[in-house]
This record gives structure tokens, sequence and C-alpha cells, in this order.
């Protein structure tokens, strides 16, 4: 209790002495941090237990008290509100979540977010993240070397479309550095490639740099999903043809629907020949880098110019942790993005303001993302990381297999990473003529069990139509907590929820 | 352990049972939460314990192990790492850390901040974020409600600068529909305005857009850093007399250095006069709103089209949390940045896909920042939010009235806000003609006093150079745990320090 007599008043407030309760508040955080590990770890990752429990939006909202109000609420009241959060949540770490192109729960991940959490970082001064700042660059330089540069550049950013739009940026400011400075208007036109299957993340780019989405072009695949060199070839001439300029071609290494890997080594022959910024988003594919039996899927990725790696994908680092990679070694990603302010980044600091990296970012306060991922390497290796991509493949692969044995699963194609994608064809459908009626009603099957597994809870995949096929499930397997028996189960689950369709 | 003889092996790999010794995990999980807690939290916010532990980089880096290797390490050695990692991070939740636009700790913020974590959700749509997503919606609509708009929309981004991109598109994309497809080239050049004390951002956005630097007018300020609206009426003319495009005009209500608040009544009728969008920059002083005594300072921003507002910087909601709120409600900010990813947003899902709001984003992947801001909100009720506002001006008023009071401090400007910004002036320097030479030593003492402080990890804030004055400090007062006599200590200690300079 404030001690009255020496009550400091300014403004009608009080300045002197605390009035927070400190016991309650250390009860409350007590039974908060019981109550996550209860819920949020161990029955969010236990597999008999359930993915979600579904309830629709208005519903939802009465279920919740969602109000904000002039008062606040007693512990008891917010330990139950949270109970109900973790509750109708989809966790995303169950062994039965094939959902995203991520999944699972890493617990030394989760130690360092948490850490991470309570210390409250920005990364962008020496000063204010002295730590942070050495482990993202320890960390930066590691994924370097398995892509094979000898030297190079990078930044963690808020997710690999944000890393996508770096690298639009860096590629134009090597193109046209005037860009900076006087802008797109009276530019010649800008063109960039990339593949109908590509994120449609390098659209948004196109979209918000100012480029144009008219202004990508999108290069055919072949039937499995992979840009096709000559193609690019065809479109360069085309642009160049039409008076415009290229200057990035952005190929992937595992595509978001398919998994699949563009084929590097040619697409980095054609951009040398071009002059062109060559780009690999390889937010989803580049965990395979880490793994000796499936790096050949990336040969020839030491050629790019940068490259998007999600490590909060199959590696499990947690939401975001992303990594834009530059080989250039010039400073390029700092000239092309800083503004010097002068208010954050002194120049009379008492240290080497060379480890000042904010000006590098498009942010101005950043999170510490790459210490999770430090972290977690630390905890298991390199050989551990690998592991984890060796058993997601595998999985994959069994999967693949038993649904070659099973009657009405038929694969789209053979996958070469973890998207396994295939159509369940219901009895009644079984022995029909694959006309038109038969592609119609196999659109509807996947949407209605899908609704059928949300509101059992029993699991979560996605579907989509995609390049002219009718609605198929992907099926995303990641986790290192997922065993032969989910692949079973999951198999047999679609069976069960749709066999009367 | 596996039972050998059902061993299912594919490409070498064991797929069925698991070797994660999952007691010692329990049991290393266990630890590690008891040290965060002991030395992230307690430790971190106790005032008789050091802000920082300042080391160079150099010999950081010799004294944290950072190197990734093949092997992982042993879970004693994790948690070393750990507790090494926390003492050589700066603790900016201590109630002497100044140096930011963001300090503190909410415990209520850090429980749903673990929650987070644990549940490692993506908001992009209603299937799989069902919580956050609604979450979400609630924060925004009451932000919504204290700017003073009917209705509206936003999104939560990672950080400031993002939301004024956000805003620097929807302005564009409102003026000139067709640049989101056919980009900048050809267009006629396009002019945004801002005033000289606005936030960097505003620049990095105009370069990252492509909108170019050399297209941001800068508008001249007053003396108390307020952009002066005859001045930007002038800049207006002649963007207009040189034949290029205005489109936008960012005012900001709480700038970095010296906290001050354009009068954005004046320059609402700047730009309705012109059509032009009107974007307040609130990061900063977007919290003044919850307060009945302060929101004065903010007196017009309902005339808005856009407003940014960090709940993570005088709110304390942990970094980040970012609102965009937008005063348009025909889905504007959907139409300005959508792809339609059909793999993503399927239309055919059994809810209203309306709540699926992915597509609003520049991003794919997207953190749940609203959900913190909103758990703490459900704590402390508006009440307790806006007690924390007055308490942190009032307690700035009070260190302005201690700094005219004292010898050798020189207050720049008396401030609105939370930045008071003064010069010290050690006793060599007092009694000399304010000359070149004067000048030219006073600039040297801010950064000497911070080299000083951090050595000893007594306090941190920060200083810099500003528009012609040479260097002076500028405290941020932020933090519910900053107590009045943490403003005398800071006075004391600079006094301390620099006096025999």
């Amino acid at each position: 209790m404030l001690k009255k007599k020496n009550a400091v008043l300014v403004d009608g407030v009080v300045l002197n002495g605390q009035t927070i309760d400190s016991k309650a508040r250390e009860q409350f955080f007590e039974k908060a941090f019981r109550m996550i590990i209860e819920e949020a770890v161990c029955k969010a990752t236990d597999v008999t237990e359930k993915v979600c429990e579904w309830q629709p939006p208005e519903k939802l909202k009465k279920l919740l008290d969602l109000e904000l109000r002039d008062s606040g609420e007693p512990h008891q009241t917010l330990l139950q509100l949270c109970q109900s959060v973790i509750h109708y949540s989809v966790k995303t770490g169950h062994p039965r979540f094939f959902n995203q192109l991520y999944a699972g729960m890493d617990h030394y991940s989760l130690v360092a977010r948490f850490i991470t959490e309570a210390l409250n970082p920005s990364v962008y001064t020496y000063e204010v993240s002295p730590v942070f700042l050495l482990v993202e660059e320890a960390t930066l330089k590691k994924m370097i070397e398995f892509i094979g540069w000898k030297e190079g550049d990078g930044i963690f950013s808020p997710g690999g479309s944000i890393s996508n739009m770096y690298a639009t940026n860096l590629a134009r400011y090597k193109c046209c550095p005037d860009v900076k400075e006087r802008g797109l208007s009276g530019v010649q036109r800008l063109v960039m490639f990339t593949s109908e299957e590509s994120h449609y993340s390098m659209k948004k780019a196109a979209a918000f740099l100012g480029i144009g989405t008219q202004n990508v072009y999108f290069v055919k695949v072949d039937d499995r999903g992979k840009m096709i060199p000559e193609e690019l070839e065809e479109q360069i001439q085309r642009a160049k043809q039409e008076g415009a300029k290229p200057f990035l071609v952005c190929a992937t290494a595992g595509t978001t629907v398919l998994g699949a890997f563009d084929p590097l080594d040619k697409l980095a022959d054609i951009c040398e020949h071009h002059g062109l910024w060559f780009h690999v988003d390889a937010s989803w594919g580049g965990a395979a880098l880490l793994s000796k039996k499936h790096c050949k899927l990336l040969k020839g990725i030491h050629r790019a110019d940068s490259v998007a790696w999600n490590p909060h994908k199959m590696l499990m680092a947690g939401i975001q942790c992303c990594a834009l990679l530059v080989k250039d070694n010039t400073d390029l990603l700092k000239r092309c993005h800083s503004a010097g302010a002068k208010y954050l980044f002194q120049q009379d600091r008492c240290y080497d303001v060379r480890y000042d990296t904010g000006d590098k970012s498009i942010q101005c306060s950043r999170r510490a993302d790459a210490f999770k991922f430090w972290l977690m390497w630390k905890a298991l290796g390199t050989r551990g990381l690998e592991e984890r991509v060796d058993q997601a493949l595998a999985l994959s692969r069994y999967l693949v297999a038993e649904i070659k044995k099973r009657e009405g699963f038929q694969l789209i194609m053979e996958p070469e990473y973890a998207n396994v994608c295939f159509w369940y064809i219901p009895p009644s459908l079984r022995n029909m003529e694959q006309d038109q009626e038969f592609w119609q009603k196999l659109h509807r099957v996947a949407p209605e069990i899908k609704e059928r597994m949300m509101k059992k809870g029993s699991m979560m995949l996605g579907y989509q139509p995609h390049q002219g096929k009718v609605n198929f499930f992907r099926q995303i397997v990641i986790s290192s907590q997922v065993r032969r028996e989910d692949m079973d189960f999951l198999l047999d689950e679609i069976d069960l929820l749709g066999k009367d369709l």
C-alpha cells in the first residue's frame, strides 16, 4: 500500500509506490503457465485428443467473451478465457494436423520462444540486441554454408512473402539503382518471371512494389510442376521484343501445392546468359539442403543471387522464422533498403557500428526470429535436423505406397517432397465413366470429407482444385511426432468419412 | 525403445516408434521454464539488477558458443547457453530501460504470448485460426471505436513501418487502381507528403513501393516539431505545378524524437480540399486515444483514412503488436492486396469465407499479434490501459520539472508526450560562451555518458543529434513499473557519470 504522506501527485496521478499486487500476479502467472503446459503443449500434441474443436464463426463468438470493457476481469475469469482460447484453437502441433506447410512442436524452439517473449528484444542495433544480432549472424552464416556460397549476407524477415519482396527489390535495385530515389515513373517497364506453380506472393510483390501483376510473366511447367527452361527463354525474348526490361527470375524449390522443384541449374544458365537476378524461393524446400539424401533436389542453388528459406516449415522452428539470403557481399541489402535514420543508427557509438544491421531491413522493430532456430539447431545438431527431413520424406513415400495399394485412392503424381496429392473416389463413383458428371461429383468429395473431419476433429488436411484438376487432397507430412500409424489412420479415416458419398 | 521385429523401413528410415526420450525432454522443459521465470522475468525487471551486461561484439562472440555443429548439445549445456543468452541480453523490461519507444513487461501479455507460441497459429483462414481471427476482429473493432470511426477495417502487421507501407499502397490504389496490375511505369509521377519529423519508414515505403524517395516531399515543422499546414499546402501546389500527382499526406501523432503531434484537423482540411488520402502514423502516439486526459493530442484523427497504431509501444503489449486501421468499409484492404490463391482461400468451405482475412495481407503466414493486446485489455480494462498512459505522461511531467530545477540540465523543449529531450552540460562547460567550441564539446557529452552507463549497466537512454542541434538525450518514459525515484535516479546518474567531462 502507498504511504500517503509521501505521495507525489502530478496531473492527479500518484507517482510513488506501486499498486500492483505482485503476489496475486505471480500466482496467476504460475497457474497460467501450468495450464499452458497441460492444455497447449501436452494435450495439444496428444494423438488421442482432437485436432480441433470446430465451431462456426457466429457460434464461436457466443462461446467466447470477446468484448473489451472499461473494467478488467479477475484472474479466475482470465484463466477460463485462456482455457477456452486454447480449447477452440486448432492444434497445429498435433500429429494429425497435415493442413499447412508447417506442423508439429519442437520443445527447444519453444523454450527459445519463451525466452524471446520474456526479454522482448528488437533486433536493429547491437546496443539493444547484442546477443540476438550475433545469433542471427551465426545462423545466417551456417545457412549460407548449406546453400554453398563462400560468403553472403541475409536477414530474417516476417514471412516468405516478405522475403520474396526483399529479393524483388534487390533485383530491381541491382538493375536500376536510381529507382530507389526516383521511382518507377518514367522508367522502362520491368518484367519478372516465375512459374505458374510459384507461390502467390510473387504476384503480391509485383503489386506492392509498383511493378504490376501484369508484369509477372508466368512460365509454363511440365507435368511434374517444374518450370520449363525453354519456356522461360521464350518469355524473356517476348518481354525484350515488347521493349520491356527483364530483371528477375524467381525459381521455386518446393512449390506450395505439388512440392515441385524447378531445375535450378538450367534456369541459372539462362539468368547468367541474360544477366538477370536469380532468386530461389526455397521457403518450403530449403530444409532439404540439410539432408545428404535429398539435397540434390536443389542442385544448382549455389548459383542463385538470393534465396528465401523458412525454417518454420519443415524444420519446425515456429512461426515465423524466415531467412532471406543474399550472395552479394558488397552491402547491397543495406544500400538498397537504408534510410540512415540518425536517431537510431548513431555513428559515434562505442563499438563497431557495422553490427547495427537494422538498416538492411524494411522494418524498424524486428523480432529475434533467428534465435529459436539457432537453439533448436544447437540442441539437435545438423544431424538431428537432417533426420527430421529424412523422416518426413520417408513417411511421404510410405503414404504414397499405401495410396497405390488401396482401392478408391488415386495419386495425382509421384511426389518428390512431402506434398502427397491424391483423390479419394468414393464407392459410388468407382465404376462411373470419367465424364463431366464424374468430375463434377468428385470435385465435391474433398470439401465434404473435409467438413466431416473438421466437425469430428479427427485430423486436418488440405484440398484444392489445381491447374484444371478438380478438388484433390494435399497431405503435408512434417512433424517428427508423426508415425507410420498416423499415415494409415489418415487413409482409413478418409475412407470412413467418405465411403457413403 | 523400438520393437525391432515390427520396424518399418523406408529409405533407410525407421518409421514406427519414437526415439525421443520424452521424460528427459520434460525435465529440460521444466528446468528451462524455471530459469526463464527467474532470470528473464524476475531478475530482468528487478530495479536492483543491471539493465545490461555490456560486452563489445568480438568479446561477446567468445563468451557465447555461437557455432552450429553436426551433433546436438546435452540439456545441461543448452540450459547454460540459455542462461548466457539472457545474461548478456539487454533487459528491455527493466524499470531503467528508457532507450526505445517501448519498454516494460506486462505479465498478462506475456501469458498470451506463451499461449501463442505453444499453439503456433497462422492467421489467414478461419479454418486454421478460428479464435485468433475473431480476437483480431474484436480488437480492431475496439480500436476503431477509439479512433472515432463508425465502422472500418484493419489488420495487424509486423511493425509500424509495414503499416505505413500498407497505408501508402492503399492511398495509391485508391488514386490509381490500375497500378496494381500495370505498375508505375508510364504513370504520372506520384508524390506523397510527410513532415521532416516523421518516421524514416515513410522514406523506406516510398523506396520499396517504387514511388522513389525523391517523391516524398518533406514538409517543414514549427519549433515544436509539428507539421505546418501552410507549408503542406505550398508543397502540394509545388507538386501540382511540376505536373506530378499528389496522393497521400502522412501526419504523425507522436514523432520519434520529440514526441510531437501534427495538427490533424487542419491537415485533414487540406486533404479534403485536394482529395488526398490522409494517413496518421500514430504508432507511438495512438495510446493517448485511451486517455480522457490526453486524447485531445489526436484531435481530428477520426478524419483520417488510415491510422497506424502500435500497442507494443506505450501500452506494453510486446513486440510486435501493430495495427493498421482503415476507415473504408468497402473491402479496399482486400481489393488492394488480394491475389486470390485457390489453394489457401477455397470458396467451397463449410463456413462464411468472409472470415478468411488472409488476402487483406501482404504476408502469407501471419502471427496472432492481436491476442496479446486483447488479453491484456481484458485483464486491465480500458481504465487500466488509460492509467498506464496517464502514469507515463505524469512521470514525464515530473521529470521535466526536475530538469528545470537542476543545474546543468537544459530542456530542448516542453514535451507534449513521453519524450523528454534535454542536454546535460557538465560543470566544465557551464560557464563557457556558447560558441562553436562549446557546441562541439557538448556534442560529445551524451555519447560519452552513454558509453559509461552501458558499461556500468545502470540504465539506458538514447541520444541523437537532431535538426541542427548537437547530441542530446531522449528519455522515453513508458513502463508502469517505473516510479518517481527512477526519474530522480536518472538525473543523479547522468550527473554522476558526466560531471568530470
